[in-house]
């Protein structure tokens, strides 16, 4: 995949990540540089408007800083969580953003010169795993991310495969156990609700209701707030019951990346999210279950890979989006 | 996906079929009529030389009664049961055959004059179906077989989407139970192990071993021969075991379906096979489990269609193999 040949001139993009707790706004070069970048707190609950105001003031400043005019980003990326509409640029339903049928196009055209494109987060990760992380080489290859739900992008032929409708890889909605434990999506052992950071933090709260855990100095009465990092943290301080809760949804990560394998056949399996961290308990459990489960023949050439690009895949991908135009031009 | 232009005169291609038990040898115009077909018994217990003089001896007289010489027929398609190296022309191992690195094109090069391409049967089927059977203006659909065992044949952008290795869509190697029913391929809960007709005959056969059951006609001390048909036409005949058996495993159909849609969001699901006959006990269930389990924006949008072309979709796929290089050239 070409997104920008040597010969052509450096442009500048403009690239936004909107997630439920953080946004990302960049400048990115047709090149892959992040030449600058602004995060700040998405608080969702002041409104769809308000995230905008911010939005474009941010991209404002970067361009300020970059002694460049708004006019010189030929084009804008979006990553935001799904799902969406592409054709009528309208993010369908977000529950991590409380939106619905927003049409996040025509809201950022309104305010900005340049035209926009959006696209599912986990679609703009795996489009950045490809373009500047860990999938650089890869022509086929599915893109899992395992944070609060887990999402996937599958690349095929060089190229991201949206299936026919736009929700092509809702890996986390593949079911591992049919009578399994309730999933947000309303259906029962989805990979998400067995493998999540909500299913870990899920667990956790059940076990707190059993015997005393430490769980890293979160008191029983507070255990609402539980999450999944405060289950590593209790993990790492000798907590038992931490330690088999993540083994056990690692296990099923492992089954459900197995699964992943069996239907697509990829070059590799590229894990991101905050949950799946390379060298943790979790990762460590995932990779012997995968090892275990996967069918034989696709064990011996297909392997997990950690995500390279840490919390910025999205951030890549929503740049890749727009410079994918520019080299196809 | 256009195989042939119809500018371009008709041609001849060879289509082959092996199955476990049956095989089918045909010609076929580059129009996808199939102009004579002859059907055999497989019996790889005689070997596989026996075997592929049988299929060379059918061929010729093919030919002979179509009025045609052997050098007439351009190219021969030949779907096998897998998995198969593709480059080397050798089928790896196939249980059903009791085959194990058998270098399939070779040996029919040596006996035949045109060039022969192999592939695995459920892609074949794939294959078929979008050619000349119910996916035919589908330019993304999924294939999904459900007979002695499950397998899957994926259509991307109108063509055969094999994966990086040659196994995409091994559907019945998904797990569907953690820790389910022991699967042939040595992993355990797999949608083959679930929903097959050997998961069917499996679920019979314990239950044979508890109370009477009619099962048509078949003694208890018969169960070793007992096979999902039998199933079938014990649920015709009231039997309640057998209604249950075919509702549980249809069940796990619709699930396993549904898993099937998230990955890769097709416009459609075509099922074949001899298990899954639309109308039937086992279809309904699969339908109403798929209902309830599809993840919903898909539910709107992703049908279940039986296949059209019945036995036929694996030889009208073997031929598409080899017409589609007539029209590519």
């Amino acid at each position: 995949m070409e997104y920008a040949s040597a010969s052509r001139q450096s442009e500048l993009v403009g690239a936004i990540d909107i997630g439920g707790t953080k946004t990302l706004v960049a400048l990115v070069s047709s090149e892959g540089a992040i030449l600058a970048r602004h995060l700040m707190p998405t608080e969702a609950g002041r409104g769809v408007d308000d995230l905008l105001e911010r939005i474009v003031d941010a991209l404002r400043k970067l361009a300020t800083e970059h002694r460049v005019s708004l006019e010189a980003i030929r084009r804008l990326g979006c990553s935001v969580p799904g799902p969406l509409d592409r054709t009528r640029g309208i993010v369908r339903f977000s529950p991590n953003l409380g939106w619905r049928e927003v049409p996040l196009v025509a809201l950022l055209q309104e305010r900005l010169p340049m035209p926009v494109e959006i696209e599912d987060d986990a679609h703009c990760a795996a489009l950045g795993e490809v373009w500047m992380g860990a999938a650089r080489n890869l022509a086929n290859m599915v893109y899992v991310t395992i944070s609060t739900g887990i999402g996937g992008g599958i690349i095929i032929g060089g190229r991201l495969y949206r299936g026919a409708h736009g929700y092509a890889g809702e890996i986390g909605h593949m079911t591992l156990e049919a009578e399994g434990p309730p999933c947000a999506c309303g259906n029962r052992g989805c990979f998400e609700a067995l493998a999540s950071g909500t299913a870990i933090a899920h667990r956790a709260r059940q076990a707190m209701r059993g015997e005393g855990h430490s769980f890293a100095h979160i008191p029983a009465e507070d255990s609402a707030t539980l999450s999944a990092r405060h289950v590593v943290q209790a993990a790492d301080q000798g907590d038992n019951m931490a330690v088999q809760i993540l083994q056990m949804c690692g296990k099923y990560a492992g089954i459900g990346l197995a699964a992943v394998a069996s239907a697509f056949d990829p070059q590799a399996i590229i894990v991101g999210g905050g949950v799946a961290q390379p060298g943790g308990i979790y990762w460590q459990a995932a990779q012997e279950a995968f090892a275990a489960r996967v069918l034989q023949p696709l064990g011996e050439v297909i392997v997990l890979v950690p995500a390279a690009l840490g919390d910025a895949s999205a951030l890549y991908g929503a740049a890749a989006l727009v410079v994918e135009k520019v080299s196809d031009v």
